[in-house]
């Protein structure tokens, strides 16, 4: 597996997470974290706006990625197929991050207003594939419907994934939710 | 069909979802909306702690239904029966409030802090959904997305319910939508 060799940007990210996990989101500062990173604050802010942004810098990349593999699935995928190949695609954009993943999912679950912004980039991926989804002539409440659980099974795996112990890749957990969501939205009873 | 005869609390909701769209949610005091509803601020904060919390005082209301229902399916449900049961029950609670849901949308959808706690509502909605679900002995991931389906489900239908001209009851939308989601999940074609 190829290593994610972190830029100054990709510095500062895990500086960041390293320090949140150590003495607290609140507690850290972007001197500390410029600093932890063997960079400077002006370097810190040509990169992120402020501390809350590290957390987030991702959520631009997920939905081009996402929103890129849905709309370049064959004409004649279904649209579940098509959000298959989506999820497919970011699954492999966080292969070797899950260490920072874990922290990041930390810090965010313990914050009420960074939860809130979660769930608002989520709704907004939700609403990107939709329309990627109409655009490849899909029709409503379909393509919704197909955003909505393209984002839950991402969502739902992610939060397996980065489960202590877990051995799985994010893209084998992908699938197995996906083809779990299957089982259940066809009432299958055998899970229950 | 049984008209929905507001008490005080109900009168201040009406009130303040009038001022909402008339003024528009900020320019809106608690004085004003006391005074449509011909009662006094004293009375207004028996009820609500602020003019946000009254655009939210339903969401303890639905989950207890939504949950209560899911709970009370028979043991022998597949979980999307159980949550089947559930969106029917909190389907009939909408029934007589379509004007009052539709205008706390549209000012809900135009402020970002109010949509990020509707999002929080719902994700609180979807954890609850799951547990209750884990509790009739389904399994992970199951649970969750079940859950995540009957949220998403609800979403959508009340999102189309409320569109100008639209004619199906809430209930008749939650069901379809269920029904196309399974169609979405079994990899169907025909609504692309």
């Amino acid at each position: 597996m190829v290593r994610w060799k972190p830029d100054a940007r990709g510095r500062l990210a895990q500086a960041a997470l390293e320090l949140y996990g150590e003495r607290g989101y609140e507690q850290t500062t972007v001197a500390e974290i410029a600093k932890r990173a063997g960079l400077t604050e002006r370097t810190f802010f040509r990169h992120y706006a402020d501390k809350r942004e590290v957390l987030f810098s991702g959520a631009g990349e997920l939905e081009e990625l996402f929103v890129g593999a849905v709309a370049g699935a064959p004409q004649s995928a279904a649209p579940v197929d098509a959000v298959a190949l989506g999820l497919d695609a970011v699954a492999g954009m966080f292969a070797d991050r899950r260490e920072f993943a874990g922290k990041r999912h930390a810090v965010i679950t313990a914050h009420t207003d960074l939860m809130e912004r979660e769930l608002t980039k989520l709704a907004s991926l939700s609403a990107a594939l939709a329309d990627t989804l109409r655009h490849r002539g899909v029709g409503e409440p379909a393509a919704s419907l197909a955003a909505e659980v393209g984002v839950a099974v991402f969502k739902i795996a992610f939060e397996r994934w980065i489960v202590h112990g877990e051995e799985r890749t994010l893209r084998d957990l992908v699938r197995d939710s996906l083809a779990e969501l299957k089982a259940v939205a066809s009432g299958d009873r055998t899970h229950g």
